[in-house]
């Protein structure tokens, strides 16, 4: 008898997809950040909204679609997500939260079981840790992990179209290549519209505002060697940014680097 | 009976591919420039060689595809390649060639009538002008086209991958963009492996052996200006040189923007 548990055990853990597995512990209450975690699937940034201005926020994000790609988005006061994961319940899934009130961070809770409202809209973006993969896959060398620290993160002077309450500029993440792999690096991710796609910018930092390299508005900055060229993608802070400046009186994010893992596979978002 | 005969002459004139047109032309002795004859249709860069040669210089091509990219190959001693065009006679067809001997230019005949021998192989490889109708298509200046100059072309410090005598540096073409342009670019020509496909190289052109991008070792210098980036790709002069370098008792290509005008279309050389 024993023996015969002992074999199933690990047959019931190889049923459940790695992403599902990781989504049970968060749910369970550890709050770690998802960096590494379920290699090859999709990590998603959040964006909780009152139905009152989810219409709004839609149409930011079908006129932003690259730093605002929709991977995936619930029905009002639903806090499942069927098509980005089995079982998922985007109120306990998330290893960490946000909560905004007009404008301002108040809370970083686990678990939103005490702010889940019925008339709660989510939205899941992608984000560039699928792109990076398919980046590293091909052996390009990704500095801020080479580096172990965030991506460099920069506000430019690019407008994001506005919508409703929505408006502000495009923040952008920065990695350094040597000319031949920009090239590269720009194909690879032309593949992955639905993670930020091609690169918005390279080579003059200066044209999209931004003054010093080195000193980017989130993230840690990474060194960029002199026959190396900055490589501009937008970032899905973007949306972030634009929800905390639109001062709603009710709102909720992931916190930075603590996402929700969903059941896609990053190979699986190449269009091509 | 007249009337007929004038009904019938446009009939008979638009069953004629504009390329197939500009062939005829050429054969009757026009040796004028191909640069905006027949758009649309695909040009190529022209070497015959000795069938002693021919498979050194298949390999040298199968080697380095980016500067070199085979559209199209004769039979030894064929003059016609069906692929290419209806009607094509390779000896004729160009407006303008170049014979080579022991490495030496010694004439620019406008028809091979005179030089042809039994054993000679063509080689037709795919030329920018098909990138560069894409590239326009989507918009983007093309400045030496703006100042009405050739491409500037530099010999860098990439060295081909030899194959019997055929060895030497890789010569590129520049195009300088605005960043997001320069991104476009990359994308655009991807899609066209058949004539060079994407940059080899952007923004650093000294690590690429160019000293000075004023000045080109061959077509005319155009203006880079202080918020553009200089983008290079692999081209078709690579193989001339090569081909001269390699100072063969005998070879033939055409005369620099005096092409062979296919009838392939641009588009059609897509591969997405």
């Amino acid at each position: 008898m024993t023996v015969s548990v002992a074999l199933q055990q690990p047959t019931a853990a190889a049923a459940l997809l790695p992403s599902h597995q990781a989504r049970l512990e968060y749910r369970s209450g550890k709050g770690w950040s998802t960096a590494g975690v379920a290699n090859g699937f999709v990590q998603g940034n959040l964006a909780i909204l009152p139905e009152k201005y989810a219409g709004a926020f839609h149409r930011f994000c079908q006129l932003n679609p690259k730093p605002c790609p929709i991977i995936g988005m619930s029905d009002p006061g639903n806090p499942h997500i069927p098509a980005l994961g089995a079982d998922l319940d985007i109120r306990t899934d998330v290893p960490r939260y946000r909560v905004w009130r007009d404008g301002e961070m108040v809370e970083e809770p686990t678990d939103l079981l005490s702010h889940w409202r019925d008339d709660l809209v989510t939205f899941v973006l992608g984000c560039s840790f699928s792109f990076e993969e398919a980046l590293m896959a091909d052996g390009l060398p990704i500095r801020h992990i080479e580096q172990g620290c965030r991506v460099p993160m920069y506000r430019t002077n690019i407008a994001c179209t506005p919508s409703g309450p929505f408006a502000g500029p495009m923040v952008v993440s920065m990695r350094p290549f040597k000319p031949a792999q920009a090239i590269r690096a720009v194909q690879i991710t032309t593949r992955f519209p639905a993670v930020h796609g091609a690169p918005v910018h390279l080579g003059h930092p200066d044209q999209i505002g931004i003054a010093d390299i080195n000193k980017p508005d989130y993230g840690d900055p990474v060194p960029v060697a002199a026959d190396e060229i900055p490589v501009f993608w937008a970032c899905g802070v973007t949306p972030q940014a634009v929800i905390a400046a639109a001062r709603l009186p009710f709102a909720i994010t992931h916190a930075p680097g603590l996402m929700l893992i969903t059941d896609l596979k990053n190979k699986d978002l190449a269009v091509l």
